[in-house]
């Protein structure tokens, strides 16, 4: 593993192997957290007519101020049969279409009402009054291509027309851990046994991130059971596992995944934790192998899988995004490789402030668990003094 | 609406009325997104027994430096059979047990193989070795009640050993759209009508904060289908209304709810866009009317609605989570409200800027989307400039 690739290196060639998937059709219920395939257009004006922004009384300007004969009154999607003719006023509601001659509105606060006419203040031309298109016009785009869609957009292409939208398919994930030492939580331990924490860590990253997740039963460290596994997991999108990627007799996944016909990319990032990871291909399947320790398949997680797996479904920017904040406390640097350190935010008056958690060996989920954020701790000598400027992302 | 009450004094009056709800067991699988019911306590040491962090040989570091004679090897899972003597070295990968009597682990790449026999340097006592318990020990919290868990949580309990947890239930959500002029996004609309985007809205958000949310269809403004609707959403934990609660011969939603026995807390808060919105409950039963433009619909969710739908949850800090920001452009203040402008974020060095985006009117859906987040501008005379400090929250 001697020439390690950089952070930003790493995440390069992986990005450059992925292949966008192609789009199927969902309704807009179900389209949140989706990224949409194309422009999504509108299908109306918006709002389709001119309307009142208020509850009052459509007039002419010209006729303003006076007293004004109210002649009907316009609901909410019941609009006036006739046009305004001068001197007249009509009721109507917020959201009510503004009748032919009217053009402004008046808000029942500032009328004075007495009979079947309605004294008005003076008011300008168009006063009140939402113009037709005014928020988007037929045609022009409402959201675009690869935005990953919540509330307010999934809203706007409702009020656009549309009842579903194109998007990219849910990327399949095949998820497999591997190592003799794994058993499923719930179950005893054995001598020298441990629980399997990163089937469950991985599941809940890439749903979170638009997958659909298939955990793989773990495998022990077989020749045998390894082949049976991976050849399953290759049908996937991505495969994911982890452990069996260092240098020990047992670390079995890069020379089965070989011989199964995946491509290496590259084996081994200058980070902390997660040195030797390897990212292979086999035709579009994306083949992450992460180191075993939970914080490494954490770390590795953020920095290459959820992003491949955001890019399958067309993200144009799949992170992550750093964001700048200041060191609660010194950290010593490691002078080969960047550093990720698990840290709390804090937000104050004089910007973000990030403090890392007591804890940080690979080993150690449940401190990591206590941190809601990642920050780069890039390589060099001495270190970091408290009060530095470094960037960071945080854990979802 | 003489009494406006504050947002602070609106949130609070909302999160008073809060009942949590009962807890489920979920599988650890399951528990992403979901909020912890009760502290959650390792049923093991972690690390369960001391183990390598490293490839090497286990030794007695009173050994070291010196030719030790290899005596077996540890693979992880699989534990030595007989303790370490003294003069003895024993293989082991990381993660394995290291064997009694063995206190130092000698990384693979700092020994000389020799026939049977390792030359190893000097190395303290406990180098390379992870000791039991050392990440967290049996019975000590590893994630606590009232935590929205992540990836890593889920892993921390799952290292700890737990296959399923106790989170609260999801929230039975009911949404109803009401007024004569919605039609369902797909459908042609006749004159005077528009889209309903506000059902689609409340349901992606809403969902997002872990709420089982069923749209009920949108009602025309007729006393009679507010009742069978309205009636229908209080069998839910929360129903949140649309539309139908200004000041309009239409807005029919408050009194019906009286006359079906919500007590009403509150109706207007000092807020633009969303004044009218009105807050009530029946029995545990958490009842928000919303006024109609989906802008307004947007700000009521995030202010109030989400809040909400987190506590019921159990989550202690149910948001808005204000963090600090600067403007881009100098806004106008309103006198007599706190405003909530739809905004796009710039994360730079000197600090995150918020831009508001053009089209602030309470209908315009679409420019709302292209914003992701929703900033503060307090109620007062003149305006903001450019530059100012403000406060403002991420939109989901």
């Amino acid at each position: 593993m001697a020439e390690l690739l950089s952070l930003a290196e790493a995440r390069a060639a992986v990005l450059e192997r992925v292949v966008p998937l192609p789009a199927e059709p969902v309704a807009l219920g179900e389209a949140g957290g989706r990224v949409l395939a194309e422009d999504a257009v509108s299908t109306v004006d918006l709002p389709p007519f001119p309307s009142s922004a208020m509850d009052g009384f459509a007039v002419r300007a010209a006729d303003s101020p006076g007293r004004l004969v109210v002649v009907g009154s316009v609901a909410a999607g019941a609009p006036a049969t006739a046009g305004l003719r001068a001197g007249e006023a009509m009721g109507i509601a917020t959201g009510g279409a503004v009748p032919p001659g009217a053009d402004a509105v008046v808000r029942i606060e500032d009328v004075v009402l007495e009979g079947n006419t309605v004294e008005i203040p003076g008011v300008g031309e168009g006063k009140s009054i939402r113009p037709r298109g005014g928020d988007i016009r037929e045609g022009e785009v409402v959201v675009e291509k690869g935005t990953r869609m919540g509330a307010a957009h999934v809203a706007a292409l409702a009020a656009a027309g549309a009842a579903g939208v194109s998007v990219s398919r849910r990327p399949r994930v095949a998820v497999l851990a591997t190592g003799s030492e794994l058993r499923p939580p719930g179950e005893l331990l054995g001598p020298g046994q441990i629980f399997d924490a990163n089937g469950v860590l991985l599941a809940t990253a890439l749903s979170a991130a638009g997958a659909e997740v298939e955990v793989l039963p773990a495998v022990e460290d077989d020749p045998d059971a390894h082949r049976d596994a991976l050849e399953r997991g290759l049908g996937a999108d991505v495969l994911v596992t982890t452990g069996g990627v260092s240098v020990g007799p047992h670390d079995l996944v890069r020379s089965i995944l070989r011989s199964l016909g995946v491509e290496e990319v590259f084996w081994g990032v200058a980070v902390k934790p997660g040195k030797p990871l390897a990212f292979g291909v086999l035709g579009t399947t994306l083949v992450f192998g992460l180191p075993g320790n939970p914080v490494s398949t954490l770390v590795g997680c953020e920095l290459f899988v959820r992003p491949a797996v955001l890019a399958l479904q067309g993200a144009p920017e799949p992170g992550p995004v750093y964001r700048d904040a200041r060191l609660a406390a010194a950290v010593k640097r490691n002078a080969g490789r960047d550093e990720l350190l698990r840290a709390r935010t804090r937000f104050t008056d004089d910007g973000v402030v990030v403090e890392p958690v007591t804890g940080q060996e690979s080993h150690m989920i449940v401190r990591a668990a206590g941190a809601d954020a990642l920050v780069l701790s890039p390589r060099g000598n001495g270190e970091l003094p408290e009060g530095s400027h470094v960037r960071y992302f945080p854990l979802a």
